[in-house]
């Protein structure tokens, strides 16, 4: 039988990376086969393509370019891990997808939401999740348990506009994506990591 | 006063290098301001985006991620030197452009023509070519006239069969694209030469 197929979404500070560790170490307690991976990246050519898309020298790199290439990291890695597992019958647990392309790169940089869709068209058709696990706290929140309010700060309320866009997008999406599960995260991470696995079980995942 | 931008199209042994470096002395000798460029390529983050494209040992490269790739690369050379060359008033030459793209990707490797105009949304809406030049000559004949024809070699007919759908798909653009412009290149280099800068003074570009 086909495996499942979750991914995870949120803004900076959401606790993404806290919560995949807790639920990975849940699901080795409970004998869950589990392929975990990420985004970009996750195979050799989608690695190499990471590293263009983060190299912090490549400050020339236009929205347009960062968003294709974030679609052929996430095609490849699709085509070369999540697919294989999938069919190998395990859970795969995906920390960010498409769903982070729609939000960062349609919403927030503004290239929109069709253009983003269109280029990410074989992971929307070929590969959606089953569900995907969205940590609802917003950014203002977020922002504040992870550094301390510093409204002086030029960048940080540039990134906090930024991530507010985010966060909308993220809202949008998850209006009209029936897989698309949120997760108040506002509680301790223990509260929240609870949350998940009730979620998990609710919709036959675990 | 914006400058012009031609595109140079074809299938391999259709001769599209031999025509560009006469063209480029003809253009020089005549004072023309003009940049010749390539894809893929034609800026630093463009050309680590080919070199990932063209490594052989990228075997486990997916249609799709090299399209997506393919129009990484060409969205910053677009923004990075296309248009500002543009709008410097200089007459810009490219070696390949989106049409190859719809040609080899999207007819010859079957991931269709819509999959990847959308994908090359931003070439086709924002900088489209004012004329693209199509080396025309069948791919049987070019094969011939490159190569001589090997009719045992397995790999060669592959390619020929590859080609012939790479050839059909640019007639297949021609027939609805009023700035691609055929031109018969079965005669001597000299003669074709002669035909593309004919076309270029027609179509007012020199």
């Amino acid at each position: 039988m086909r495996g499942k197929f979750v991914t995870f979404e949120g803004c900076e500070g959401s606790g993404k990376s806290t919560q995949l560790k807790l639920l990975a170490e849940r699901l080795n307690g409970e004998g869950v086969d589990f392929v975990m991976t990420r985004e970009p990246g996750g195979s050799d050519i989608a690695e190499r393509i990471r590293e263009i898309i983060l190299d912090g020298g490549n400050t020339a790199m236009c929205d347009e370019c960062e968003a294709l290439l974030y679609a052929a990291a996430r095609v490849q890695h699709i085509k070369e891990r999540i697919i294989p597992a999938l069919e190998a019958g395990k859970l795969v647990i995906c920390d960010r997808y498409v769903h982070s392309s729609l939000a960062y790169q349609g919403f927030a940089r503004g290239l929109g939401e069709q253009y983003v869709a269109d280029i990410n068209a074989f992971a929307l058709k070929n590969c959606p999740p089953d569900l995907t696990v969205f940590l609802d706290i917003p950014p203002e929140r977020a922002f504040a348990r992870k550094h301390g309010a510093d409204e002086d700060d030029r960048m940080e309320q540039l990134g906090l506009a930024f991530h507010r866009r985010v966060y909308e997008g993220y809202l949008a999406i998850a209006e009209r994506d029936g897989a698309f599960c949120r997760v108040d995260c506002s509680g301790t991470k223990f509260e929240t990591s609870r949350k998940i696995w009730q979620l998990l079980k609710q919709k036959g995942i675990v």
